[in-house]
């Protein structure tokens, strides 16, 4: 009975992943009599042009233009998009493209799902964060009095289509953000992924193509054996508890940081707490944490902030009870969830991403 | 391809319906830890007693109470009942108890569903038609942009609790609103209830624990079959194309009218559709007539507002293709939708409606 409402998609959706994957999704976006595509002032420039290029053929009825950026993943943007849908004559028939990254996806499905009480949608993602991680597995809603997602659905849309295409479009802090959610499916769930990445900066990878079909496929495995994160999906927030308390504190400070930068050092918190609680190996604990030095710097923060960063971490929607509950790691490609620690070992963690201790 | 996204509850809803639901519901409610009760000032001042009085039991850890009216069903009382669940700290293991009429249960439903992507609500309807149509079914959601429930879901809550008892609470008008649909019940799909309410007022009626056992359950019949509205519920909208016009003209001038007295107008015009297309027994029709007539004055209207309607039916959320769709009687206890009425006689059953023919 303690059981919440529970959204499913009764049609499986549908993944076209990898190179040439937006010529394909054509199959998928001619049924449509209407199509209106949802960008930001970013997108409107850089990637609208390459989707009208290579699919010629689609008539857009409209385009609707929200503005970028994580803080403005909000009420009033969804009620505009809510707005242009019903000035445009939007119907229930209509399609909405989400061409864009995590804050497109995230907005634009709960914006679609719940427009004359659901229109279709299909997922573009346009940045390494959304092709392998925000655009898969109907996670939508919107920022809401200063809570993230506080406001959404578990809805997923009728197809993903991630083309790497877009790749081109980003710049380095876009592929930063990223590229720490793929490194945490090589360390949750897939060694062979590791392997190919560690000991590598980023600009050293070539074969993108590969490494995003891999990881997509992650993301897809694990959501769609536990959609409504009571398990296995769980395991996605190894690195994300100490990570979203940076990212929540530098988020209000002059200096904001990616999503990328925060989990990237909240895994290397996270893997020192899966070395002293689950044994860990210790030498692939220093291989993850000169993996991470290699790409990203290392946050400024001091001894100071650490009461700042524990209550952060104590009103995350995973606390229950107010106990601080890890997804760790037991070996590379392997993770398990809902561990609770104690909160001193945490705050020794994060002493440990200072150097004030080993 | 064309279809829309699917939301469906996997449970099934629990329906408690009948004198002393209330009480049984205890058994619904026990098992949360942390119950919130949404309430508009009447239901606050009438209702939420009578719920406090009958389950002592139960620990309300609060109170979340919105302005009453159908005006108010808007995007902005959404957002303050997330604003209040927030900072009542509710996490999605509470269950919010949605006490009220079809606003209530409409506008608490959704914000329930999309409250951390989705909190358990049940509805405990107070009006009689909350009772017999608004809380069951699972439309939510609330009226933006000009438009009735233009944002919004289909999500059915855990449980459904009808207990007359509330029903002493209701003036004349609530009376009335509700009276329409149970008069629907009656045409499209339950002779027997028809029978029973036949050539009666309101007030003469005094068997209504009976007639709101059979009007929910045939609502609950029909929603059960045709959850999405592709099909048979659609029956549900006899009254209803030209009834929501006139609901909606008379909402912007300084008399506006209850869904009820819209319906039972909307009921007179489309029984003689019925009578017009599909040979439905005129002697019946007069039964219709009579009927509505001894319980709902006729609606103030002229022939110079007839294009006003035409356009209002046009703009409904049940018009594609500019074409008039409608749902009609074959007899009583039986009716068929998806009928196609060319515009003329549409207008000519508004001038029989103004006894301007026959």
């Amino acid at each position: 009975m303690k059981s919440t409402p529970v959204f499913l998609d009764t049609k499986p959706v549908s993944y076209v992943i990898g190179e040439k994957a937006l010529g394909e999704s054509l199959k998928l976006l001619k049924d449509f009599d209407r199509i209106i595509i949802l960008v930001d002032e970013n997108v409107q420039e850089l990637c609208l042009p390459v989707f009208r290029r290579v699919l010629p053929q689609i008539e857009i009825s409209g385009v609707i233009c929200i503005q970028s950026g994580e803080d403005k993943k909000n009420l009033e943007q969804a009620a505009f998009i809510w707005e242009e849908l019903t000035r445009l004559n939007v119907d229930k028939d209509a399609l909405l493209v989400n061409l864009g990254g995590g804050v497109i996806t995230d907005i634009g499905g709960f914006a679609a799902a719940t427009f004359k009480r659901g229109m279709s949608f299909i997922n573009f993602p346009t940045t390494l964060l959304g092709m392998v991680d925000a655009a898969i597995g109907g996670k939508t809603g919107v920022d809401f009095s200063g809570f993230k997602n506080q406001v959404g659905l578990f809805i997923d849309p009728l197809s993903v289509v991630v083309d790497p295409v877009f790749l081109k479009t980003l710049d380095a802090k876009q592929w930063q953000s990223g590229f720490a959610e793929v490194l945490k499916y090589g360390l949750i769930i897939d060694r062979d992924l590791w392997n190919i990445l560690k000991g590598k900066r980023i600009k050293e990878i070539d074969n993108w193509n590969k490494i995003i079909v891999k990881a997509a496929r992650d993301k897809i495995d694990i959501v769609k054996s536990d959609f409504l994160e009571k398990g296995i999906r769980k395991n996605l927030n190894f690195g994300h508890t100490i990570g979203h308390s940076f990212e929540s504190y530098f988020l209000k400070t002059d200096n904001p940081i990616t999503h990328g930068q925060a989990i990237a050092a909240g895994m290397i918190c996270e893997a020192w707490l899966s070395q002293k609680t689950y044994d860990f190996d210790i030498e692939k604990l220093e291989e993850i944490v000169d993996m991470i030095d290699i790409n990203f710097d290392r946050l400024e923060i001091t001894e100071d902030l650490i009461p700042t960063f524990m209550d952060l971490m104590r009103q995350d929607k995973k606390v229950r009870e107010g106990k601080l509950k890890f997804s760790l790691l037991k070996k590379i490609g392997k993770a398990i969830h809902h561990i609770e620690v104690n909160p001193g070992l945490v705050v020794d963690s994060l002493m440990f991403y200072m150097n004030k201790n080993s």
